[in-house]
Protein backbone atom coordinates (compact mmCIF):
# COMPACT_ATOMS: atom_id res chain seq x y z
CA UNK A 1 0.00 0.00 0.00
CA UNK A 2 2.74 2.52 0.44
CA UNK A 3 4.05 2.46 -3.08
CA UNK A 4 0.57 2.48 -4.43
CA UNK A 5 -0.37 5.55 -2.19
CA UNK A 6 2.95 7.42 -3.02
CA UNK A 7 1.86 6.86 -6.71
CA UNK A 8 -1.35 8.27 -5.90
CA UNK A 9 -0.21 11.19 -4.13
CA UNK A 10 2.23 12.02 -7.18
CA UNK A 11 -0.68 11.65 -9.67
CA UNK A 12 -2.65 13.76 -7.57
CA UNK A 13 0.02 16.19 -7.45
CA UNK A 14 -0.17 16.41 -10.79
CA UNK A 15 -3.44 17.03 -11.92
CA UNK A 16 -3.19 21.00 -12.05
CA UNK A 17 -7.15 20.80 -11.78
CA UNK A 18 -7.41 19.47 -8.35
CA UNK A 19 -5.06 22.34 -7.21
CA UNK A 20 -7.49 24.94 -9.24
CA UNK A 21 -10.27 23.58 -7.20
CA UNK A 22 -8.66 23.49 -3.76
CA UNK A 23 -8.63 19.39 -3.52
CA UNK A 24 -6.97 17.48 -1.22
CA UNK A 25 -6.23 14.09 -1.11
CA UNK A 26 -7.40 12.91 2.61
CA UNK A 27 -7.00 8.93 2.61
CA UNK A 28 -6.13 6.23 -0.08
CA UNK A 29 -6.68 3.07 1.35
CA UNK A 30 -6.85 -0.53 -0.62
CA UNK A 31 -9.98 0.31 -2.60
CA UNK A 32 -11.20 3.29 -1.70
CA UNK A 33 -9.60 6.74 -1.82
CA UNK A 34 -11.38 10.18 -0.07
CA UNK A 35 -10.51 13.86 -1.68
CA UNK A 36 -11.44 16.39 0.57
CA UNK A 37 -12.94 20.39 -0.88
CA UNK A 38 -13.55 22.98 1.28
CA UNK A 39 -16.07 25.65 0.38
CA UNK A 40 -14.81 28.34 -1.96
CA UNK A 41 -16.78 30.82 -3.93
CA UNK A 42 -14.55 30.41 -6.95
CA UNK A 43 -16.64 27.45 -7.27
CA UNK A 44 -19.82 28.70 -7.03
CA UNK A 45 -22.77 28.15 -9.27
CA UNK A 46 -25.52 31.02 -9.68
CA UNK A 47 -27.41 30.76 -6.83
CA UNK A 48 -23.91 30.54 -4.94
CA UNK A 49 -23.60 26.75 -3.93
CA UNK A 50 -20.47 24.76 -5.25
CA UNK A 51 -20.82 23.94 -8.86
CA UNK A 52 -22.35 20.54 -9.42
CA UNK A 53 -19.18 20.47 -11.56
CA UNK A 54 -16.48 20.66 -8.55
CA UNK A 55 -18.58 18.23 -6.78
CA UNK A 56 -18.14 15.99 -10.10
CA UNK A 57 -14.56 16.47 -10.60
CA UNK A 58 -13.21 15.53 -7.01
CA UNK A 59 -15.71 12.53 -6.38
CA UNK A 60 -14.48 11.40 -10.26
CA UNK A 61 -10.90 11.95 -9.21
CA UNK A 62 -11.71 10.23 -5.98
CA UNK A 63 -13.30 7.07 -8.01
CA UNK A 64 -10.45 6.61 -10.48
CA UNK A 65 -7.83 6.79 -7.68
CA UNK A 66 -9.85 4.02 -6.21
CA UNK A 67 -9.62 1.68 -8.68
CA UNK A 68 -6.08 2.51 -9.42
CA UNK A 69 -5.47 1.08 -5.66
CA UNK A 70 -6.77 -2.46 -7.33
CA UNK A 71 -4.56 -1.76 -10.95
CA UNK A 72 -2.12 -4.34 -11.34
CA UNK A 73 1.44 -2.67 -11.51
CA UNK A 74 2.47 -1.09 -15.17
CA UNK A 75 -1.36 -0.34 -15.31
CA UNK A 76 -2.78 3.15 -15.04
CA UNK A 77 -6.70 3.95 -15.01
CA UNK A 78 -8.90 5.79 -17.29
CA UNK A 79 -12.65 6.99 -16.77
CA UNK A 80 -14.81 5.48 -20.03
CA UNK A 81 -18.22 6.66 -18.26
CA UNK A 82 -20.07 7.93 -14.97
CA UNK A 83 -23.29 8.55 -13.67
CA UNK A 84 -24.21 11.25 -11.24
CA UNK A 85 -27.22 11.96 -9.09
CA UNK A 86 -27.50 15.40 -7.18
CA UNK A 87 -29.56 14.61 -4.43
CA UNK A 88 -29.60 18.10 -2.66
CA UNK A 89 -28.16 21.98 -2.97
CA UNK A 90 -24.35 21.38 -2.85
CA UNK A 91 -24.44 23.30 0.43
CA UNK A 92 -21.84 23.06 2.91
CA UNK A 93 -18.66 24.73 4.27
CA UNK A 94 -16.58 21.76 3.33
CA UNK A 95 -17.15 18.65 1.31
CA UNK A 96 -16.06 14.82 1.20
CA UNK A 97 -15.89 13.00 -2.20
CA UNK A 98 -15.50 9.39 -1.82
CA UNK A 99 -14.48 6.44 -4.15
CA UNK A 100 -15.08 2.84 -3.70
CA UNK A 101 -14.32 -0.02 -5.49
CA UNK A 102 -17.29 -2.55 -5.90
CA UNK A 103 -15.89 -4.95 -8.77
CA UNK A 104 -12.41 -4.79 -10.14
CA UNK A 105 -12.67 -6.71 -13.26
CA UNK A 106 -9.88 -7.91 -15.57
CA UNK A 107 -10.58 -5.15 -18.00
CA UNK A 108 -13.37 -2.56 -16.31
CA UNK A 109 -13.37 -1.43 -12.66
CA UNK A 110 -16.70 -0.31 -11.44
CA UNK A 111 -16.96 2.16 -8.92
CA UNK A 112 -19.33 3.98 -6.40
CA UNK A 113 -18.79 7.23 -5.22
CA UNK A 114 -20.43 9.78 -2.65
CA UNK A 115 -20.09 13.27 -1.83
CA UNK A 116 -21.01 14.39 2.01
CA UNK A 117 -21.25 17.99 2.64
CA UNK A 118 -20.63 19.68 6.17
CA UNK A 119 -20.87 22.39 8.52
CA UNK A 120 -17.31 23.70 9.69
CA UNK A 121 -15.71 20.97 11.99
CA UNK A 122 -19.29 18.98 12.96
CA UNK A 123 -18.89 15.59 12.47
CA UNK A 124 -22.77 15.09 10.80
CA UNK A 125 -23.04 15.39 7.34
CA UNK A 126 -25.47 14.86 4.43
CA UNK A 127 -24.79 13.21 1.32
CA UNK A 128 -25.37 15.39 -1.64
CA UNK A 129 -24.53 13.43 -4.73
CA UNK A 130 -23.82 9.44 -5.44
CA UNK A 131 -21.96 8.24 -8.59
CA UNK A 132 -21.56 4.71 -10.65
CA UNK A 133 -18.39 4.78 -12.46
CA UNK A 134 -16.68 2.42 -15.27
CA UNK A 135 -13.09 2.88 -15.39
CA UNK A 136 -10.83 1.06 -17.76
CA UNK A 137 -7.49 -0.10 -16.66
CA UNK A 138 -4.86 0.68 -19.82
CA UNK A 139 -1.29 -0.48 -19.61
CA UNK A 140 0.77 2.79 -18.59
CA UNK A 141 2.68 2.61 -22.69
CA UNK A 142 -0.62 2.55 -24.38
CA UNK A 143 -1.56 6.19 -22.57
CA UNK B 1 -35.42 34.88 -27.63
CA UNK B 2 -33.66 37.98 -26.32
CA UNK B 3 -34.71 38.20 -22.98
CA UNK B 4 -33.55 34.01 -22.17
CA UNK B 5 -30.69 35.07 -23.96
CA UNK B 6 -30.54 38.01 -21.45
CA UNK B 7 -31.16 36.13 -18.50
CA UNK B 8 -28.55 32.99 -19.00
CA UNK B 9 -25.96 35.39 -19.88
CA UNK B 10 -26.43 36.98 -16.18
CA UNK B 11 -26.37 33.71 -14.95
CA UNK B 12 -23.37 32.24 -16.61
CA UNK B 13 -21.72 35.52 -15.48
CA UNK B 14 -22.82 34.38 -11.44
CA UNK B 15 -21.26 30.95 -12.42
CA UNK B 16 -18.12 31.51 -10.32
CA UNK B 17 -16.69 27.94 -11.33
CA UNK B 18 -17.20 29.09 -15.28
CA UNK B 19 -14.91 32.02 -14.65
CA UNK B 20 -12.74 29.79 -12.55
CA UNK B 21 -12.08 27.01 -16.01
CA UNK B 22 -11.67 29.69 -18.31
CA UNK B 23 -15.75 28.87 -19.78
CA UNK B 24 -17.40 31.39 -21.93
CA UNK B 25 -21.06 31.42 -23.36
CA UNK B 26 -20.43 30.89 -27.04
CA UNK B 27 -24.36 30.56 -28.20
CA UNK B 28 -27.93 30.20 -26.63
CA UNK B 29 -30.46 29.12 -29.28
CA UNK B 30 -33.88 27.89 -28.28
CA UNK B 31 -32.77 24.21 -27.11
CA UNK B 32 -29.45 24.53 -27.43
CA UNK B 33 -26.44 26.26 -25.78
CA UNK B 34 -23.03 26.40 -26.77
CA UNK B 35 -19.60 26.89 -23.83
CA UNK B 36 -16.60 27.22 -24.68
CA UNK B 37 -13.50 26.08 -23.31
CA UNK B 38 -10.36 26.67 -24.03
CA UNK B 39 -7.07 24.71 -23.41
CA UNK B 40 -5.38 25.63 -19.93
CA UNK B 41 -2.68 24.25 -18.13
CA UNK B 42 -5.03 24.62 -14.35
CA UNK B 43 -7.23 22.41 -15.80
CA UNK B 44 -5.09 19.30 -16.59
CA UNK B 45 -5.06 15.62 -15.01
CA UNK B 46 -2.33 13.86 -14.65
CA UNK B 47 -0.86 13.29 -18.29
CA UNK B 48 -1.42 16.91 -19.27
CA UNK B 49 -4.78 16.38 -20.51
CA UNK B 50 -8.06 18.12 -19.98
CA UNK B 51 -9.21 16.64 -16.58
CA UNK B 52 -12.78 15.06 -17.79
CA UNK B 53 -14.15 17.03 -14.54
CA UNK B 54 -13.57 20.23 -16.23
CA UNK B 55 -15.18 19.25 -19.33
CA UNK B 56 -17.95 17.82 -17.44
CA UNK B 57 -18.31 21.07 -15.73
CA UNK B 58 -18.80 23.11 -18.88
CA UNK B 59 -21.27 20.26 -20.64
CA UNK B 60 -23.50 19.96 -17.19
CA UNK B 61 -23.64 23.75 -17.68
CA UNK B 62 -24.00 23.60 -21.35
CA UNK B 63 -27.17 21.33 -20.99
CA UNK B 64 -28.45 22.95 -17.93
CA UNK B 65 -29.24 26.31 -19.55
CA UNK B 66 -30.21 24.76 -22.89
CA UNK B 67 -33.30 23.88 -20.46
CA UNK B 68 -33.63 26.43 -19.06
CA UNK B 69 -33.71 27.87 -22.65
CA UNK B 70 -37.37 25.86 -22.66
CA UNK B 71 -38.34 26.37 -18.55
CA UNK B 72 -41.50 28.95 -18.33
CA UNK B 73 -41.06 32.22 -16.67
CA UNK B 74 -40.64 31.91 -12.66
CA UNK B 75 -38.81 28.59 -13.14
CA UNK B 76 -35.32 27.50 -12.79
CA UNK B 77 -33.59 24.73 -13.79
CA UNK B 78 -31.61 22.15 -11.35
CA UNK B 79 -29.80 19.16 -13.09
CA UNK B 80 -31.20 15.78 -11.40
CA UNK B 81 -28.59 13.39 -12.90
CA UNK B 82 -26.14 13.05 -15.55
CA UNK B 83 -24.11 10.36 -17.38
CA UNK B 84 -21.37 11.13 -19.35
CA UNK B 85 -19.14 8.77 -21.74
CA UNK B 86 -15.51 9.79 -23.04
CA UNK B 87 -14.54 8.93 -25.80
CA UNK B 88 -11.13 9.31 -26.32
CA UNK B 89 -8.44 11.72 -24.19
CA UNK B 90 -9.63 15.60 -23.97
CA UNK B 91 -6.74 16.87 -25.89
CA UNK B 92 -7.10 19.62 -27.94
CA UNK B 93 -6.28 23.28 -28.07
CA UNK B 94 -10.23 24.26 -27.52
CA UNK B 95 -13.38 22.95 -26.66
CA UNK B 96 -16.89 23.23 -27.06
CA UNK B 97 -19.27 21.87 -25.04
CA UNK B 98 -23.00 21.67 -26.90
CA UNK B 99 -26.45 21.12 -24.93
CA UNK B 100 -29.58 20.27 -26.69
CA UNK B 101 -33.11 19.62 -25.29
CA UNK B 102 -34.25 16.20 -26.62
CA UNK B 103 -37.80 16.27 -24.73
CA UNK B 104 -39.10 19.15 -22.15
CA UNK B 105 -41.76 17.45 -19.97
CA UNK B 106 -44.37 18.64 -17.55
CA UNK B 107 -41.66 18.37 -14.50
CA UNK B 108 -38.27 16.76 -16.17
CA UNK B 109 -35.99 17.82 -19.23
CA UNK B 110 -33.95 15.31 -20.96
CA UNK B 111 -30.89 16.87 -22.74
CA UNK B 112 -27.81 15.38 -24.25
CA UNK B 113 -24.82 16.86 -24.37
CA UNK B 114 -21.63 16.81 -26.19
CA UNK B 115 -17.77 17.57 -26.34
CA UNK B 116 -15.74 18.61 -29.38
CA UNK B 117 -12.05 19.16 -29.65
CA UNK B 118 -10.77 21.66 -31.93
CA UNK B 119 -7.04 22.16 -32.72
CA UNK B 120 -6.15 26.35 -33.26
CA UNK B 121 -8.58 27.39 -35.54
CA UNK B 122 -9.01 24.31 -37.73
CA UNK B 123 -12.71 23.54 -38.08
CA UNK B 124 -12.15 19.47 -37.96
CA UNK B 125 -12.94 18.40 -34.52
CA UNK B 126 -13.20 15.20 -32.79
CA UNK B 127 -16.00 14.13 -30.25
CA UNK B 128 -14.63 13.91 -27.11
CA UNK B 129 -17.48 13.03 -24.61
CA UNK B 130 -21.34 12.49 -24.87
CA UNK B 131 -23.60 12.98 -22.35
CA UNK B 132 -27.35 12.36 -21.11
CA UNK B 133 -29.22 14.50 -18.68
CA UNK B 134 -32.11 14.52 -16.54
CA UNK B 135 -32.68 18.36 -15.39
CA UNK B 136 -35.86 19.09 -12.71
CA UNK B 137 -37.94 22.62 -13.28
CA UNK B 138 -38.17 24.35 -9.88
CA UNK B 139 -40.33 27.33 -9.51
CA UNK B 140 -37.68 30.21 -8.69
CA UNK B 141 -38.77 31.08 -4.85
CA UNK B 142 -38.15 27.59 -4.30
CA UNK B 143 -34.67 27.41 -4.86
CA UNK C 1 -46.59 -1.15 5.99
CA UNK C 2 -48.92 -3.52 6.19
CA UNK C 3 -50.99 -1.23 3.73
CA UNK C 4 -47.94 -0.11 1.61
CA UNK C 5 -47.05 -4.22 1.20
CA UNK C 6 -50.71 -4.66 0.19
CA UNK C 7 -50.51 -2.04 -2.50
CA UNK C 8 -47.21 -3.14 -3.99
CA UNK C 9 -48.26 -6.63 -4.09
CA UNK C 10 -51.40 -5.95 -5.77
CA UNK C 11 -49.39 -3.29 -8.35
CA UNK C 12 -47.04 -5.84 -8.85
CA UNK C 13 -49.58 -8.87 -9.84
CA UNK C 14 -50.52 -6.48 -12.28
CA UNK C 15 -46.92 -6.31 -14.09
CA UNK C 16 -47.71 -9.12 -16.34
CA UNK C 17 -44.10 -8.59 -17.81
CA UNK C 18 -43.17 -9.65 -13.70
CA UNK C 19 -45.28 -13.49 -14.83
CA UNK C 20 -43.75 -13.45 -17.89
CA UNK C 21 -40.19 -13.28 -16.56
CA UNK C 22 -41.41 -15.87 -13.68
CA UNK C 23 -40.34 -13.33 -11.40
CA UNK C 24 -41.44 -13.14 -7.46
CA UNK C 25 -42.02 -10.38 -5.12
CA UNK C 26 -39.90 -11.70 -2.20
CA UNK C 27 -39.62 -8.50 0.36
CA UNK C 28 -40.98 -5.15 1.29
CA UNK C 29 -39.81 -3.08 3.58
CA UNK C 30 -39.60 0.73 4.40
CA UNK C 31 -37.29 1.94 1.59
CA UNK C 32 -36.65 -2.07 0.72
CA UNK C 33 -38.04 -4.33 -2.29
CA UNK C 34 -36.56 -7.52 -2.91
CA UNK C 35 -37.64 -9.51 -6.19
CA UNK C 36 -36.74 -13.45 -6.79
CA UNK C 37 -35.97 -14.11 -10.25
CA UNK C 38 -35.77 -18.05 -11.15
CA UNK C 39 -33.18 -18.72 -14.05
CA UNK C 40 -35.55 -19.99 -17.18
CA UNK C 41 -34.19 -21.00 -20.69
CA UNK C 42 -36.98 -18.70 -22.30
CA UNK C 43 -34.74 -15.57 -20.74
CA UNK C 44 -31.87 -16.33 -22.32
CA UNK C 45 -29.41 -14.35 -23.98
CA UNK C 46 -27.64 -15.87 -27.26
CA UNK C 47 -25.11 -17.78 -24.87
CA UNK C 48 -27.36 -19.38 -22.57
CA UNK C 49 -26.93 -16.92 -19.77
CA UNK C 50 -29.88 -14.52 -18.54
CA UNK C 51 -30.37 -11.43 -20.89
CA UNK C 52 -29.31 -8.30 -19.14
CA UNK C 53 -32.87 -7.06 -19.88
CA UNK C 54 -34.53 -9.40 -17.50
CA UNK C 55 -32.15 -8.64 -15.29
CA UNK C 56 -32.41 -5.07 -15.24
CA UNK C 57 -36.16 -5.52 -15.60
CA UNK C 58 -36.26 -7.28 -12.23
CA UNK C 59 -34.03 -4.78 -10.01
CA UNK C 60 -35.89 -1.68 -12.30
CA UNK C 61 -39.25 -3.05 -10.71
CA UNK C 62 -37.73 -3.55 -7.58
CA UNK C 63 -36.37 -0.19 -6.91
CA UNK C 64 -39.67 1.08 -8.50
CA UNK C 65 -41.41 -0.43 -5.34
CA UNK C 66 -38.77 0.48 -2.70
CA UNK C 67 -39.62 4.26 -3.88
CA UNK C 68 -42.84 3.67 -3.79
CA UNK C 69 -42.80 2.50 -0.14
CA UNK C 70 -41.93 6.13 0.67
CA UNK C 71 -43.99 7.90 -1.38
CA UNK C 72 -47.37 9.73 0.66
CA UNK C 73 -50.52 8.38 -0.16
CA UNK C 74 -52.03 9.25 -3.62
CA UNK C 75 -48.88 9.20 -5.48
CA UNK C 76 -47.19 6.96 -7.49
CA UNK C 77 -43.94 6.34 -8.50
CA UNK C 78 -42.80 6.47 -12.57
CA UNK C 79 -38.85 5.85 -13.57
CA UNK C 80 -37.55 8.53 -15.11
CA UNK C 81 -34.20 6.83 -15.55
CA UNK C 82 -31.48 4.32 -14.39
CA UNK C 83 -28.24 3.22 -15.33
CA UNK C 84 -26.65 -0.15 -14.64
CA UNK C 85 -23.70 -1.87 -14.75
CA UNK C 86 -22.89 -5.05 -15.37
CA UNK C 87 -20.35 -6.70 -13.35
CA UNK C 88 -20.02 -10.45 -14.80
CA UNK C 89 -22.07 -12.79 -17.37
CA UNK C 90 -25.74 -13.60 -15.16
CA UNK C 91 -24.80 -17.50 -14.27
CA UNK C 92 -26.63 -18.56 -11.62
CA UNK C 93 -29.70 -20.83 -10.64
CA UNK C 94 -31.61 -18.09 -9.34
CA UNK C 95 -31.30 -14.63 -8.69
CA UNK C 96 -32.47 -11.63 -6.21
CA UNK C 97 -32.87 -8.00 -6.99
CA UNK C 98 -32.77 -6.03 -4.38
CA UNK C 99 -33.83 -2.10 -4.43
CA UNK C 100 -33.25 0.62 -1.52
CA UNK C 101 -33.92 4.19 -1.66
CA UNK C 102 -31.03 6.24 -0.89
CA UNK C 103 -32.34 9.65 -0.93
CA UNK C 104 -36.52 10.56 -0.81
CA UNK C 105 -36.68 13.97 -2.48
CA UNK C 106 -39.86 16.13 -2.87
CA UNK C 107 -39.91 15.39 -6.34
CA UNK C 108 -37.44 12.85 -7.29
CA UNK C 109 -36.70 9.47 -5.51
CA UNK C 110 -33.27 8.16 -5.89
CA UNK C 111 -32.38 4.42 -5.69
CA UNK C 112 -29.70 1.78 -5.71
CA UNK C 113 -29.90 -1.78 -6.89
CA UNK C 114 -28.49 -5.10 -6.68
CA UNK C 115 -28.74 -8.07 -8.38
CA UNK C 116 -27.00 -11.29 -6.64
CA UNK C 117 -26.75 -14.57 -8.32
CA UNK C 118 -27.15 -17.97 -6.12
CA UNK C 119 -26.91 -21.19 -7.27
CA UNK C 120 -29.36 -23.71 -6.23
CA UNK C 121 -30.40 -23.21 -2.41
CA UNK C 122 -26.61 -22.18 -1.58
CA UNK C 123 -26.44 -18.87 0.34
CA UNK C 124 -22.84 -17.67 -1.15
CA UNK C 125 -23.97 -15.35 -4.05
CA UNK C 126 -22.07 -13.08 -6.56
CA UNK C 127 -23.30 -9.55 -7.57
CA UNK C 128 -23.86 -9.16 -11.17
CA UNK C 129 -25.07 -6.10 -11.30
CA UNK C 130 -25.46 -2.26 -10.22
CA UNK C 131 -27.85 0.42 -10.59
CA UNK C 132 -28.58 3.79 -9.91
CA UNK C 133 -32.28 5.10 -10.47
CA UNK C 134 -34.51 8.03 -10.25
CA UNK C 135 -37.78 7.66 -9.56
CA UNK C 136 -39.98 10.70 -10.24
CA UNK C 137 -43.46 10.60 -7.40
CA UNK C 138 -46.88 11.40 -9.72
CA UNK C 139 -50.13 11.81 -8.14
CA UNK C 140 -52.28 8.88 -8.36
CA UNK C 141 -54.91 11.25 -11.24
CA UNK C 142 -52.35 12.42 -13.26
CA UNK C 143 -50.96 9.09 -14.67
CA UNK D 1 -22.13 -6.79 -44.77
CA UNK D 2 -23.98 -10.27 -45.44
CA UNK D 3 -21.77 -12.20 -43.03
CA UNK D 4 -21.92 -9.73 -40.06
CA UNK D 5 -26.02 -10.02 -41.11
CA UNK D 6 -26.01 -13.55 -40.91
CA UNK D 7 -24.24 -13.76 -37.95
CA UNK D 8 -26.41 -11.41 -36.25
CA UNK D 9 -30.09 -12.89 -37.03
CA UNK D 10 -28.51 -15.90 -35.87
CA UNK D 11 -27.61 -14.47 -32.33
CA UNK D 12 -30.85 -12.62 -32.33
CA UNK D 13 -32.13 -16.09 -32.60
CA UNK D 14 -30.49 -17.35 -30.16
CA UNK D 15 -31.58 -14.42 -27.34
CA UNK D 16 -34.84 -16.82 -26.38
CA UNK D 17 -35.52 -13.44 -24.15
CA UNK D 18 -36.80 -11.64 -27.59
CA UNK D 19 -38.88 -14.83 -28.49
CA UNK D 20 -40.16 -14.31 -25.08
CA UNK D 21 -40.86 -10.42 -24.90
CA UNK D 22 -42.04 -11.52 -29.44
CA UNK D 23 -39.17 -8.66 -30.37
CA UNK D 24 -38.02 -9.24 -34.55
CA UNK D 25 -34.89 -8.25 -35.81
CA UNK D 26 -36.10 -5.02 -38.25
CA UNK D 27 -32.90 -3.98 -39.71
CA UNK D 28 -29.03 -4.30 -39.46
CA UNK D 29 -26.86 -1.57 -40.84
CA UNK D 30 -23.29 -0.59 -40.30
CA UNK D 31 -22.93 0.37 -36.94
CA UNK D 32 -27.22 0.71 -36.65
CA UNK D 33 -29.80 -2.05 -36.00
CA UNK D 34 -33.64 -1.47 -35.47
CA UNK D 35 -35.61 -4.31 -33.87
CA UNK D 36 -39.24 -4.26 -33.55
CA UNK D 37 -41.73 -4.75 -30.46
CA UNK D 38 -45.24 -5.21 -30.85
CA UNK D 39 -47.61 -4.34 -28.06
CA UNK D 40 -48.72 -7.17 -26.11
CA UNK D 41 -50.45 -7.44 -22.65
CA UNK D 42 -47.70 -10.08 -21.23
CA UNK D 43 -45.06 -7.43 -21.60
CA UNK D 44 -47.72 -4.25 -18.99
CA UNK D 45 -46.40 -2.87 -16.80
CA UNK D 46 -49.22 -1.81 -13.27
CA UNK D 47 -51.23 0.23 -15.84
CA UNK D 48 -51.31 -1.59 -18.50
CA UNK D 49 -48.37 0.12 -20.63
CA UNK D 50 -45.60 -1.62 -21.84
CA UNK D 51 -42.94 -2.60 -18.80
CA UNK D 52 -39.97 -0.48 -19.11
CA UNK D 53 -37.79 -3.34 -18.48
CA UNK D 54 -39.34 -4.95 -22.26
CA UNK D 55 -38.22 -1.70 -23.79
CA UNK D 56 -35.16 -1.41 -22.22
CA UNK D 57 -34.34 -5.05 -23.38
CA UNK D 58 -35.20 -4.68 -26.73
CA UNK D 59 -32.99 -1.41 -26.97
CA UNK D 60 -30.06 -2.68 -25.07
CA UNK D 61 -30.09 -5.67 -27.88
CA UNK D 62 -30.67 -2.97 -30.70
CA UNK D 63 -27.20 -0.80 -29.23
CA UNK D 64 -25.32 -4.64 -28.67
CA UNK D 65 -25.98 -5.54 -31.51
CA UNK D 66 -24.89 -1.82 -33.58
CA UNK D 67 -21.28 -2.65 -31.62
CA UNK D 68 -21.23 -5.96 -32.91
CA UNK D 69 -21.46 -4.42 -36.44
CA UNK D 70 -18.01 -2.69 -35.63
CA UNK D 71 -16.21 -5.75 -33.96
CA UNK D 72 -13.74 -7.01 -35.87
CA UNK D 73 -13.59 -10.94 -37.03
CA UNK D 74 -13.30 -13.17 -33.23
CA UNK D 75 -15.02 -10.46 -31.30
CA UNK D 76 -17.97 -10.49 -29.36
CA UNK D 77 -19.33 -7.90 -27.59
CA UNK D 78 -20.50 -7.36 -24.00
CA UNK D 79 -22.89 -4.75 -22.85
CA UNK D 80 -20.50 -3.30 -19.99
CA UNK D 81 -23.11 -0.14 -18.58
CA UNK D 82 -26.58 1.66 -20.05
CA UNK D 83 -28.45 4.33 -19.05
CA UNK D 84 -32.05 5.05 -19.93
CA UNK D 85 -34.23 8.30 -19.87
CA UNK D 86 -37.62 7.26 -20.10
CA UNK D 87 -39.75 10.68 -21.56
CA UNK D 88 -42.96 9.33 -21.57
CA UNK D 89 -45.23 6.55 -21.32
CA UNK D 90 -44.76 3.66 -23.50
CA UNK D 91 -48.22 4.17 -24.59
CA UNK D 92 -48.38 2.94 -28.35
CA UNK D 93 -49.43 -0.43 -30.60
CA UNK D 94 -46.01 -1.14 -31.64
CA UNK D 95 -42.55 0.08 -30.76
CA UNK D 96 -39.07 0.35 -32.57
CA UNK D 97 -36.02 0.40 -31.38
CA UNK D 98 -32.95 1.68 -32.43
CA UNK D 99 -29.15 1.33 -31.52
CA UNK D 100 -25.91 3.54 -33.62
CA UNK D 101 -22.62 3.25 -32.82
CA UNK D 102 -21.49 6.98 -31.63
CA UNK D 103 -17.61 6.04 -31.23
CA UNK D 104 -15.95 2.78 -31.95
CA UNK D 105 -12.80 2.43 -29.67
CA UNK D 106 -10.05 -0.25 -29.41
CA UNK D 107 -11.48 -1.48 -26.34
CA UNK D 108 -15.03 0.20 -25.71
CA UNK D 109 -17.61 0.85 -28.03
CA UNK D 110 -20.23 3.29 -27.43
CA UNK D 111 -23.87 3.48 -28.42
CA UNK D 112 -27.05 6.14 -28.53
CA UNK D 113 -30.38 3.72 -28.72
CA UNK D 114 -33.65 5.73 -28.98
CA UNK D 115 -37.19 3.79 -28.84
CA UNK D 116 -40.30 5.27 -30.78
CA UNK D 117 -43.86 4.35 -30.31
CA UNK D 118 -46.32 4.07 -33.24
CA UNK D 119 -50.05 3.73 -33.16
CA UNK D 120 -51.33 1.36 -35.55
CA UNK D 121 -49.24 1.92 -39.18
CA UNK D 122 -49.33 5.58 -39.09
CA UNK D 123 -45.78 6.72 -39.46
CA UNK D 124 -45.74 9.51 -36.84
CA UNK D 125 -44.29 8.29 -33.77
CA UNK D 126 -42.98 9.80 -30.28
CA UNK D 127 -39.91 8.84 -28.75
CA UNK D 128 -40.28 7.45 -25.88
CA UNK D 129 -36.73 6.44 -24.12
CA UNK D 130 -32.92 7.70 -24.88
CA UNK D 131 -30.28 5.21 -24.05
CA UNK D 132 -26.54 5.75 -23.93
CA UNK D 133 -24.51 2.66 -23.44
CA UNK D 134 -20.85 1.29 -23.31
CA UNK D 135 -20.43 -2.17 -24.63
CA UNK D 136 -17.22 -4.37 -24.09
CA UNK D 137 -15.75 -6.02 -27.24
CA UNK D 138 -14.16 -9.67 -25.92
CA UNK D 139 -12.54 -12.42 -28.09
CA UNK D 140 -14.74 -14.99 -28.45
CA UNK D 141 -13.40 -17.67 -27.05
CA UNK D 142 -13.16 -15.73 -23.89
CA UNK D 143 -16.58 -15.55 -23.34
Amino acid sequence: MIDIQRRIAASFAAQALMDTLGAKLALVADGEVHIALPFSTHLSQQHGFVHAGAITSAVDSACGYAALTKAPQGYEVVTAEFKINFLRPALGERFLAIGNVQNAGKLLTVCTGEVRAFMADEPAYKVIALMQATIAKVQSEKI
